[in-house]
C-alpha cells in the first residue's frame, strides 16, 4: 500500500507491532487461529492506520494506548468481511479461500462472532472508557443496517439518496469512526474531533465509490476478483445508477440488472453500456469531490508527518487499483 | 414459566419493565423491529431474570442500574439463537418462523450482528464500567468457541469430558456470567460473587443436560420441536453418550448416530435403544447433581424473596417440559 511510504519511522514500527498484536489476538484457540490467520493476512490495515495516525496527530500517543483499539478495529473489519462472505457466498477474499467456503456457513458465522467479541474484549480490558465502546458498537450497528438495506433491495435500482445512505452506513461511518476514535483517545479538543471525523467520512464515501468502480473496471489480476461481482449478487452501485440516468440504452441496462439473474454475458453487456456514458468520469469526479471535502477538513495544526500520511491516504483512496 | 410465581411484586414489575425495554432496544429501525419482535417474543427471560435477581440479592438495586444490562443479556441470547438457527437451518423457534427461514441467511447473520452490537452499546452507554463489558465479551467468545467445538465434530461421539467442556462453554458460562454480573453490579463482596457464579454454573450444566434430554423425550406439543433434532443435525449429547457406554445395542446405536445422515426411522430406533438403558435416569441424576451443587452455593445471606426465586429457578430447570 503506497501510503506506508509516507509513514515516518515511528508509524511504520507501529504497523509492524500491530501485525503482531493482531496475530496474538486470535491465538487463544488453535482452531480459531488456523481459521483466522489466513483471513487476517494481507489486509491493507486502513482502519487501524487511520486510527493510529489520528491518535498521534499532534503529540505521540504511547503504543499501549493505541494498539489494543487498533487491533480491535481490524478484528471488527475482518469479522464483517467473514460475515459478508457468507452473504456473498464468495469463495476467495484477499487471495485466500474464505472461511465460508472452507468451513461452511455454520462455522464462518461463529468465527465472525468470535472476532467481534474479541474486539469488544480488547476495548473493555484496556481502559478506553465508555465513549470508545459506544462509538465502536454504533459503528457495528450502522454497518449492519447498511448491509441489511443493501440485501433487502438486491436487483432493485436505488435512488442516488438511497445509494449514499447505504455507503455512508456501510463504509463512511466506519472510516470516520476510526478517525474519531483516534482523536478521542488523544483527548483532542472537540473541534479537532469533528474535523478528523469529517475527513474520515469524505474518505469513506470516496473509498466506497472507487470500490464500486473497481468492481466493474478494475484489473482482475490486481483486484483478485472477477468483474461485475456486485451486479451478479444484485448490488446496484453508482456506475449503473449514473448510466441509467444518461444512457440511450437505459431500458436495456435496467432490464439486465433487475432481472434477478446475471450471466457473464450480461455483465459484459452492462459494462459496454456503462462505458458508452460518462458514468466512469462521473464516479471519479464524485469520489474526488469527497476526497477534496476530506482534505479541507484536515486541521492545519497536525504534525507534518501525520498530515502528510493522511494526505497520502486520500491520494491512495482515489488512485488505488485494488 | 413457573418461577415467575415465586417473584415478589417488585421483581414481577421489573419483568414487565424489561419486556418494554427489550422492545424499545430493537425499535430504532422499522425493519429491524419487524424482524426481531417475533424472535424476542415468548422467551423465558431466564438470563436477564438471573441477573436481576442476583443484582437485588441483598438490597434493592435501582431499575436504571439493572434494566440496560438485563436487556443486553436478552439481546445477546437472541442474537445467538438467530445465528444458531442459520446453523441448524431451523425453520421455527419459539413457535414462530426463524429469521433465517423468513429473510434468508444473509439478513439473519446481520440481524444477529445488529443485536450483539446493540447489546454492547447499551452496556457502553449506561456506565457499567470495564469489568461488566469484559465479562460480557468473554461470555460471547466462550459461546462461540463452544458452538464451534460442536460444529467441528458433528456425527462424532464426544467423550464425556468433551461433552462437558462443550456445554460449559455453550451454556453454563452464559448463565453463570448472568449471576456474576448481578453480583458485580450490586458490588457484592468477592466471596458472594464467586458463590452466585457457581450457582449459575451448576444451573447452566443442568439446564443443558435437561435440554438435551427434552430433545429426545420432550412432549413435542410443548417443546414445539420434533424429537431428535440434535441427532438429525449431528449433535451427539449425553443420552446417547451414556447409552453407548451401557447398551447391548451400542454398535447399532453408534452406526446410526455417526453415519452422517439421520432419518426419522433412525431417530425412532435410537430412542428405543436409549430407552432400554438407564440413560434417561442417568441424565436426570446428573442434572440433579448439578442443581444440588448450584443450591449449596447459594449464599445464606440473600433476601428471602430472592433466595426463594433462585431456588424455584433451580426446580424449574430440572422439572421443565420446554
Amino acid at each position: 500500500m503506497n501510503f506506508v511510504a509516507a509513514l515516518n519511522e515511528a508509524a511504520a514500527k507501529n504497523l509492524r507491532t500491530l501485525e503482531e498484536q493482531i496475530r496474538q489476538a486470535i491465538s487463544e484457540d488453535p482452531f480459531i487461529f488456523a481459521a483466522c490467520e489466513p483471513l487476517i493476512r494481507g489486509g491493507k490495515r486502513l482502519r487501524p492506520m487511520l486510527f493510529m495516525l489520528c491518535a498521534n496527530a499532534k503529540t505521540a500517543c504511547p503504543p499501549e494506548k493505541t494498539m489494543p483499539l487498533a487491533t480491535a478495529l481490524e478484528l471488527i473489519h475482518t469479522a464483517s468481511l467473514v460475515h459478508d462472505d457468507i452473504i456473498d457466498t464468495s469463495k476467495r477474499r484477499r487471495g485466500v479461500e474464505t472461511a465460508n467456503s472452507k468451513y461452511g456457513a455454520q462455522i464462518a458465522v461463529l468465527i465472525g462472532d468470535y472476532l467481534f467479541a474479541k474486539a469488544f474484549q480488547l476495548v473493555a480490558e484496556n481502559d478506553y472508557g465508555a465513549e470508545v465502546s459506544s462509538i465502536l458498537s454504533k459503528l457495528v450497528k450502522n454497518l449492519c443496517v447498511g448491509e441489511i438495506m443493501q440485501d433487502r433491495s438486491l436487483f432493485v435500482v436505488p435512488t442516488m439518496t438511497e445509494y449514499y445512505t447505504r455507503i455512508n452506513l456501510k463504509t463512511a461511518i466506519f472510516l470516520s469512526s476510526c478517525c474519531k476514535l483516534g482523536a478521542v483517545v488523544a483527548k483532542a479538543p472537540s473541534r479537532e474531533v469533528e474535523n478528523l471525523t469529517a475527513y474520515g467520512a469524505g474518505l469513506g464515501l470516496a473509498f466506497q465509490i472507487i470500490d464500486d468502480l473497481l468492481d466493474f473496471f478494475g484489473d482482475e489480476t490486481v483486484t483478485g476478483k472477477p468483474h461485475g461481482g456486485d451486479l451478479k449478487s444484485g448490488v446496484i452501485t453508482l456506475p449503473v445508477i449514473r448510466a441509467l440516468e444518461v444512457s440511450g440504452d437505459a431500458d436495456k441496462l435496467k432490464a439486465l440488472v433487475t432481472r434477478g439473474e446475471v450471466t457473464a454475458e450480461d455483465i459484459d453487456a452492462a459494462i459496454k453500456i456503462i462505458r458508452a456514458t460518462d458514468a466512469v468520469d462521473y464516479c471519479r469526479t464524485r469520489a474526488e469531490a469527497h476526497i477534496e471535502a476530506a482534505r479541507v477538513n484536515l486541521p492545519l495544526t497536525l504534525k507534518t508527518s501525520v498530515s502528510l500520511a493522511l494526505e497520502q491516504i486520500a491520494d491512495f483512496v482515489v488512485d488505488r487499483t485494488r
